[in-house]
């Protein structure tokens, strides 16, 4: 929930309209050669100018030190709590590939694996055969029976797939089953909590009869099981703060997140010039805008230095589009740190821009992780951001008498 | 109460001195013409010269994007918790008008109405009738007798007054009963716990006895009341930090928030150079000294720039008169910013000066919000203000071992 306590009686709606871009992995570190991060060698004149007239900080999207996946990191950009409002492995999973889940379906992801004759797993992931392949096997399992559930299976990538339970009384805390090596048998499911037995009884029987089905296929003949979770119920953005916030998210698992938070999706591309175009023909039906951007996490990623330089290029190419819109208040900012050196998402904080129409910003000359940490916002966490954005749009009344 | 669950151990009493300057809505914003703050704009030599050997930084009072009332912006200062501690408005309404509150005490706020012979609000405000009328209904209500309760009736400014409760069992989770639009009858009281059950039963026969007693008068015929509110059994900052602390405050309502931290409260006038004699009065007889000055808030409330800029230059007049008292520990902060461009309380963070006698300062040039911001202080809630206090004049031993 919110960090807030009282912060329904003091949010109220008014027209006035928010963007927050959401630049994946956007915060990067110095390239030893040149000593200059990502931000600082790109070329990004407009996002320099909007530092200019911002706010100007570094956000810590979970503690400093810990590295976020972009759940957490966008659920504290949404003003979640990124540790009690986790959402679980099976979950992201399932929501990662577009899949709708409801209140109460039980989401786990699954492995294709091989075991001998004794059931003892001989590869983990069945020689990561193609995701045609495991699309078959999906379309098997997806006939099992559950007594008082209905089961759905879908594909993933390659020997992934994911599997969701929709019934009464689902719970979440059961024990994962693949052991995370060869040559022992799989585990059986075993409630964590009391509540937990008829779910796990669920599980096991799935996994009985996903093995007498792929008995004798060519490329695998067993499943692993983990990630049991459940969508939390997190209040909507709306109930929260009053708004009628819209995704502008290419990705699936963007999108899964948003509808977690009670966002409506709208079709998008790719691009970040795709997302401007959106937000054109929806900017008079919504007051909040969350855009997401992945190129720049992709090619941090995969410690591409250049590309993630180019990304952010081509980010700061559409930052005139975005602002032609006129958002009262438009905040820049990244779900975690992908710097290319490290080859994957970091602990780093997060540079941020705040900026509000017609007020003025603080002295910060550039957008980048130095400049930032010397503006007015000072390094906090990626949660404050959303109060941030509700005061800077006029939508938060004053506090106590 | 406080942040530091250990305090009690680590507190010691000493004779150094603390005095914690509170400029009322410090905190500004640039005037769009001259791009300068009100703290820029004014000649300030004296805080110039006190931020130059002082440790500065900015303050949140209560969470970035929260705009404070002055009840959380000074308990935050004081190292209570701004949410947790928080002061209802039928408390502060009476505080406000220098009234005596006792713990168990009900407070709330009141407005003298008018209503038609079928008991339908006509006018929530009884035209706004003046505060000797009130004065005069007032005291036909005190003649109201509960069971097992004291009843005071208070005048506060035209149609409002404050309604005062003593006696056991009192309970404040009692709905209003204005129903904020005319041609609707008052609300009963309603009981929002099962213990405010006879809490509501006493109100309800309150305001039957009143509307009796108001039957046929010119002004008004009936009563509304909210805000209902007890004091926070907070515990005293003697309690907390071994201090024997004093106000010199001059308006009620910061004389009334002292109070429920267990300060003394000093007689003052208006000015701070008042405030500093004062100090100079009774300097031998506390160690904790809070000083108010009222006028740069009110300026901002009403959006004058330009008196906001010559109040923030009264009070710099006075600086070398409290400092000549040689406080251990001199530190200049506000409650809250009240940006005179936003002809109000605002959210933005607030300058802080802490000047500790022979302790070398930072590196910051002058006294403003953009000079403050590059201290080493950083950006911290207010809250954390009182340990730097306490820890400067070396009332603070080790933690652990």
């Amino acid at each position: 929930m919110t960090e807030f306590p009282h912060l329904s009686d003091i949010v109220v709606s008014t027209p006035s309209k928010i963007v927050l871009l959401v630049i994946d992995g956007l915060g990067g570190m110095p390239h030893p050669e040149t000593g200059r991060s990502e931000l600082e060698t790109a070329r990004i004149p407009n996002l320099d100018a909007l530092a200019k007239k911002s706010v100007c900080g570094l956000l810590d999207p979970v503690l400093p030190g810990i590295t976020p996946g972009s759940g957490p990191g966008h659920l504290a950009l949404f003003g979640y709590d990124p540790v009690e409002d986790l959402v679980g492995r099976g979950v992201l999973e399932t929501l990662g590939i577009d899949i709708e889940l409801r209140a109460g379906d039980l989401a786990a992801r699954g492995n294709f694996c091989t075991v001998d004759p004794q059931g003892l797993i001989t590869d983990r992931r069945a020689g990561r055969i193609p995701t045609q392949e495991s699309a078959h096997l999906c379309k098997a399992l997806n006939a099992i029976k559950l007594p008082g559930v209905e089961v759905f299976v879908h594909p993933v990538q390659d020997y992934r797939f994911a599997l969701v339970l929709r019934g009464p009384g689902l719970n979440e805390a059961v024990s994962e089953t693949d052991p995370q090596r060869v040559g022992e048998p799989p585990l059986p499911a075993r409630p964590l909590v009391s509540e937990a037995a008829s779910t796990a009884g669920l599980i096991n029987s799935f996994i009985a009869s996903a093995r007498k089905l792929l008995s004798g296929r060519e490329y695998a003949n067993m499943v692993t099981l983990r990630g049991f979770s459940q969508l939390q119920d997190l209040p909507s953005m709306g109930q929260l703060y009053k708004l009628k916030p819209a995704a502008i998210a290419y990705y699936p698992m963007y999108r899964g997140l948003a509808r977690t938070v009670g966002m409506t999706v709208l079709p998008t591309g790719p691009s970040l010039k795709d997302a401007a175009a959106t937000l054109a023909d929806h900017v008079n039906d919504f007051d909040f805008f969350y855009v997401h951007y992945k190129a720049a996490d992709s090619a941090g990623e995969d410690g591409d230095f250049a590309r993630k330089v180019r990304a952010l290029e081509e980010a700061d190419a559409a930052i005139p589009d975005l602002l032609a819109l006129k958002p009262d208040v438009f905040a820049v900012t990244g779900d975690h740190s992908t710097p290319a050196v490290m080859v994957g998402h970091s602990w780093h904080p997060v540079p941020v821009a705040l900026y509000t129409q017609g007020r003025p910003g603080d002295w910060v000359e550039a957008f980048s992780e130095r400049a930032c940490s010397q503006g007015s916002l000072g390094r906090m966490p990626s949660r404050h951001l959303m109060l941030l954005l509700l005061a800077n749009a006029m939508k938060l009344i004053k506090f106590g008498a």
